[in-house]
């Protein structure tokens, strides 16, 4: 049977995006980067790169032309592309090029799926419904947005928030144990599927600090954390805490666990950040199939300037191959 | 005129703060540690450590002592010690050891101070009525305990809390210009007497994910934080933001100010623990003394057992030295 590769939805052709692709696939020996190829307009990358490119007739041609060239998949309708100069058909091209992507790896010509970073505004602009990507994405797979769990992976650490992109007043009265048992699972279920942890570890960090010292310092912990943590415990899962968020993320603590689920925004990206700010890959759990992305935006301050590091797409590519291969392997 | 050494009030005898301040001692000369001596009662230290120590007569006997002996003034009225059993006699002692050694640096004998770790809960019960010892030693100084500010300092990162010890869902209403000018302009200050960092930068990091997005995800940026640093930059102090907090900490970013000021405990003791989590000091600005401490407990877990790393405690030493002599370099 022949791999598929990966494929890459290229995201805004005015971003950062082309040109940390086409790092990475130059790059792809001494990081042992499965193939993949690109999904957008062609002409995205040939403004910021001179290196070598293969229009591609069908994905399955990826395979073979990856070693000479960056394969591109062309979704050629971006209009005239300025780096560093958003428009609207640049984002109809970065939406077509999601489309598309999905597409192949759903019906099976692509092996597991890469974003790269798009502008909302500009997808706001012509008409998308959803609040990103990953909601996009999840409803193509016939999955409620909200069971898409977002997990942010670095080298050494992976943290899930269990709330996003509300204001921090809003967050005590969103962390129920339904959510919180929730997010518990799917991570749970990820750690396994994805990157072959069977017995996924699980620590919770408490919402107050000291993790509200016995109630002392707000009362989340004992009112959700706890019982949330208790009924996973009950179904055999691995979770723990909560614990004071504040000494969870040093070298020996970051030991006793695989993942660190948050209860702000924050809370799991200020240490994901700190600790991996240029490497940090954003995985989708809970969707059928794998999907990661580079966690950082479009760039348009820096973007055809050469400046881009592909650190983070490297990673994502990465990630992808590997879970891709782990959920093979486990026939998940 | 003669040097004076630093006070280093024990904390509680069962604690690990007797050993730590005699494996800084051992370490004096490698570390290039100020001439210091510790108020406590010496059989504390005795009990856990088999080096040389030199009960003073006097203060001024310090710096004569400290090559040969780790030289301690004793406050002999612990009971019976047995490390990592805390009881009511071990926390007058630590009281009157604090007491003390406030009053030599107070009166000139000593240089500055530096606190060992103490139990709140043995201190609250033998009627102790403050906070924490911060506040303690501020009244002490005739300063009100609000107005002493506290600042985590690591190697690499400065953070000052602007609100403690309180549940995360009260701190948004405890935000107001006046207290974030207030620490504003403490931190300012306190950078410039302690550190002789003449015209500090300050970073203020916003409270809402993305630093509340223009409104979109919180307010509080808009209605305080906003307002409260451009009043600091009126005033001539190099303030900036709010910044998205899980952008400011990773290495480039820490390069562009000299201290955090955080709006929550977990937001700046998140990034100052995962980053410099056995070399984290407290200092508190705003006395008109210098008082350092170890950023950790009394572990009473590990007392005993000759597992404490000194590493903070060094640290704290090394940095009240350095801000004594700012200080006395500058005058303030």
């Amino acid at each position: 049977m022949t791999e598929q590769a990966l494929a890459i939805a290229m995201g805004d052709p005015a971003g950062i995006g082309p040109e940390v692709i086409a790092k990475s696939w130059a790059q792809r020996v001494e990081h042992e980067l499965p193939p993949f190829f690109a999904v957008g307009d062609s002409r995205a990358v040939e403004r910021v790169w001179s290196g070598p490119v293969a229009r591609l007739g069908d994905p399955s041609e990826a395979i073979a032309k990856f070693d000479e060239c960056l394969p591109v998949l062309n979704v050629e309708d971006a209009g005239e592309i300025v780096p560093g100069v958003p428009d609207g058909d640049g984002a109809r091209c970065a939406l077509h090029s999601l489309e598309l992507a999905v597409g192949l790896v759903r019906s099976g010509a692509a092996r597991a799926l890469v974003t790269g970073p798009v502008s909302k505004t500009q997808l706001y602009g012509i008409g998308f419904q959803y609040p990103g990507q990953t909601e996009f994405v999840a409803e193509r797979c016939g999955i409620a947005g909200q069971n898409a769990v977002m997990m942010l992976a670095g080298p050494s650490l992976k943290v899930v928030p269990i709330t996003t992109h509300v204001p921090l007043s809003a967050v005590a009265a969103m962390l129920t144990v339904d959510l919180i048992v929730a997010k518990g699972r799917a991570t749970a279920r990820g750690l396994a599927r994805n990157f072959g942890i069977l017995r996924p570890r699980l620590a919770f960090a408490g919402f107050n600090p000291h993790a509200g010292e016995n109630g002392a310092l707000g009362r989340e912990e004992i009112e959700v954390l706890e019982p949330a943590i208790a009924q996973l415990r009950s179904e055999g899962i691995e979770a723990s805490g909560p614990y004071p968020a504040d000494t969870m993320f040093h070298p020996r603590a970051r030991a006793k666990y695989d993942a660190a689920l948050c209860c702000y925004h924050d809370q799991a990206l200020v240490p994901l950040k700190t600790l991996h700010f240029d490497e940090g890959v954003n995985i989708t759990l809970g969707l059928p199939l794998v999907r990661t992305s580079p966690d950082h935006g479009t760039a348009f301050d820096i973007a055809g300037t050469d400046q881009a590091d592909p650190g983070a797409m490297i990673a994502a590519i990465a990630m992808a191959g590997a879970a891709a291969a782990h959920r093979a392997a486990s026939g998940s």
